[in-house]
């Protein structure tokens, strides 16, 4: 199918990607958070038709027949591809893509819009509900970053009461914006955490730091859970005894089902989710990728074409 | 409510506390395994009367009104007091303890070998539950000491395929006598158990090693479940990267709940459950104690009154 | 503890207890929906003090002991009294009651609103969780009067879109007011919601009546869980054909946790529910029940003392 | 692909199909339930070779797009053909089927032993396990023909005890060679259960039969689960009130999912479920039909090529 693209998130993958010595697919082309526009369907495609709007993300194609992807779990079939990285991405003119796993976006979505929640919004969505956190429950949410802004929207939803977590005082403020009831600088946020607000029942952590991932760990509640999402090269300290004694939960989350995607979606659409978002054309990329580097990205920013 | 002790077994957690600088309680009476029979009830007690015959665990008492103790996690009630560490111990010729906690012993289950479920069976059996692996799934087991080669049973009779890890081969053919079809030593086991068996469903850590928990950690397939029993001191080493790709989850367990007890009483009396026993007299403890840290007794040891 | 009772909601089991031939408990009192002030507290209750405000819910009393008790499920208790049913009820200006079972009333939430949250506010919370519906699914819920109306709220917060049912025009009115994205009339209700909404993720009923249950599973989407409330005499029609080829299930629901009824209390505190009351003396009290036996109240009906 | 059928055991719902006034098929071929060896396979068909050894279940085929298929839930799926239904049957010389759904039977286990667990075994199992009963837990499996003696064996290997209910005394005696504590006659069942054992924490009815299924209801205890899996053309009576207070679930079950299927093969491989099995030419095949719908047949029939 090929899909003219209109939109296209830039992702801290991306980055990770752009930094590798040996990328596996040459020439790269990076972008997993696309947004386009059916030109022409293949044959035997039946379930999209030229004029189309549809999202790409970091999934490219599963195999379809493991275990995995027979029970809800694609985003961990061990033969995936994903865009961008072991398949070409999305952040170009025109792309050629299987129509598997593209999912439609709702009318009234525009595609700068829609494009965030194609990996921002879509990993940070599965990663509140991977908690499994009661409505009323506390969360914690490392990272306020592309995806963070869009979990404390998710956990509101919900019914959580959100704690924010960050290093920068101006994405605190973005937090607080958008619905988190308590906010807290990045150093020491686990003992703060327990100690002024009795601990979380459930903490996500979606920057990608092995220490944000020990203090998330910390700030947990006796039951509670904590789930990563951000990768971190080194590991992370697991407290054995803690973990022992209060019956602490740690999960790895990782994109999410395609209903994710389909319901990300619809609270975009509806206006019960709304990203933060600096618009780029293309040109600017290039900067886009050293600012983001540098953490200097509040929400995210989305190349339109 | 007063009991005359009739068995008492020796645990790891024994060690652990008698090694303390500070003990909590003094003068410091070991002991949290414990069978008595009931010599005298305390007013207002309707559910034991003398002559019954009832275990003790390391849980003595609980707040009883906390959120926890209210939904099966009394186990973690963080007013909790535990026998032989904050509470007094049970490895003793007579105990007075409080009602709220005792499980009745089933008939058939002689003292001896019903003291090792007091606790090793009871936290076993548990940590194979935690595990909510299906019937068919493989199980990775660390440890195949007091709790290990119990829960080796534990987890056949739950319909689960045992790989049982240790570094003595002594405690391996133990192992494969009460069911496990796989035994592996502790060496590189998370890289044995990936490469030879295809990676486990399932893993239980019941040793203190952080060593461990990280081979448990990677011996999981993905979306695979590690369970943490065994407190080691220090930190295990938590990949992130896997942790995320792969969807694990990683959870500690400590004890287990009140229906667990009776269950695993149950088995223990029904012969579905045979614990590797050797019996000893009260002489005999300061001697089984240097033996338990060197590793070098394979199941359980029991004080005999 | 006495209570100076301040407020009382006029609850459908008030109706079918005095309806009773044989009340269990003489003189009878009716009243389990009630806000009150502590005006002293027994020997031994460290937990409450004088001039608190606090809730009675229809559970008395619980053994404490039971399975069910130490698992979160005290509210199925077979040795529970209820009050102004087996145990005194509240509707009186002064009573005496336990300490174990009462919840505080969280500032800022006046008693007269809280008092709805002790039996149609908490149970209509739990029916909706026992749906297990994750975000985003729609759900249906038949009768909109006291209970509904609160249902409908507590839906909308956790993420779900609702469907309303009732019989009543401006009952429906009432569900579109607090959130209801469809309103269907209750006679063939199911046959609706599946032709023109494509069937429901999940349906709750807090009517009595058995026709209600039976239109609640046919409006089911394949693999969809109906959750009763309502306690219609007959026995409802369970069509088995359908419910074992469309993997369908159908759960009971009652009251509710205390958790649950704590978070209740809380968002009605912070103005996320808000009961749709009408305020009345006790002298108005027999009115009340003629006119809730005729379903000619919208919300609830609560007397402030 | 073309298959040479081994064997194929004779199921209740054959009965039900060849009773059909208007057959969805024609000429209609029944049986689901089948063995065969692959003699061709078509093009693009990687998974399997000429001689391996396969099932074919009712689960002819699926979308594979919907919701449901991709959910674990493909039995589910609206849009799937049934064989021997609306797909031409298996009792036949040779079929020609689509390599999707067929599992692989493992070596050590014969054609004619391997058919009952393809519709029978398969479906017991996923029944057994939809209670989600926990070790030590109670079951009662109400119909002790080809499914029932099955999932009372399936029962025992996940940790359950089991009281098995029939009209025939010479099926209660297979079920207790096959491991059921307890038995009982099927009228009262349900008051039986509850006087004489207490209350069943789940129940499974196996049995087309309105009444066996609210005897199942019956039989339960506080917060119990009832799985239908029999398809009684009638509905059964759900009593409400006893459903809301007891905190009862019902859930309809079909079929397994694939990973059930693998597993129950494993285990009849294993030996550790063992079909009763009587075996028959292919020229038998409408007594077979005869006896079946008179209940004369104890554990099943299968026609052997």
């Amino acid at each position: 199918m090929l899909l003219k693209m209109e939109a296209c998130g830039i992702c801290h993958s991306d980055l990770f990607i752009s930094g590798m010595e040996k990328p596996p697919v040459l020439p790269q082309v990076l972008g997993h958070e696309g947004i386009g526009c059916v030109e022409s369907v293949g044959e035997g495609v039946a379930s999209f038709a030229k004029g189309d709007r549809v999202g790409v993300t970091f999934l490219a194609s599963t195999c379809g027949e493991c275990e995995l992807c027979l029970s809800g779990r694609e985003r961990f079939c061990a033969r995936q591809l994903n865009s961008g990285y072991t398949a070409p991405g999305v952040l170009a003119g025109f792309v050629s893509v299987a129509a598997r796993h593209l999912v439609r976006v709702p009318a009234g979505l525009n595609a700068v819009e829609a494009a965030p929640m194609c990996c921002a919004g879509w990993t940070a969505y599965r990663a509140v509900k991977e908690t499994a956190a009661a409505p009323g429950a506390t969360i914690a949410i490392f990272g306020m970053g592309g995806l963070g802004h869009l979990a404390v929207q998710f956990a509101r939803h919900v019914g959580l009461r959100v704690a924010a977590v960050d290093v920068s005082e101006e994405k605190l403020a973005l937090a607080r914006s958008v619905g988190a009831e308590i906010t807290v600088t990045a150093e020491n946020a686990g003992r703060t955490l327990q100690k002024e607000y009795g601990g979380m029942d459930a903490a996500v952590v979606l920057t990608g730091s092995a220490a944000a991932a020990g203090q998330a760990m910390r700030s947990l509640k006796r039951c509670g859970t904590a789930v990563l999402v951000g990768m971190a090269q080194g590991p992370a300290e697991l407290p054995i005894v803690d973990t022992v004694l209060k019956g602490i939960t740690i999960r790895g989350s990782f994109l999410g089902t395609r209903e994710d995607l389909e319901e990300v979606f619809r609270l975009a659409a509806a206006g019960v989710i709304r990203p933060h978002i600096e618009t780029h054309r293309i040109d600017d990329a290039p900067g886009l990728f050293t600012r983001l580097g540098r953490g200097e990205i509040a929400g995210r920013a989305v190349v339109s074409f």
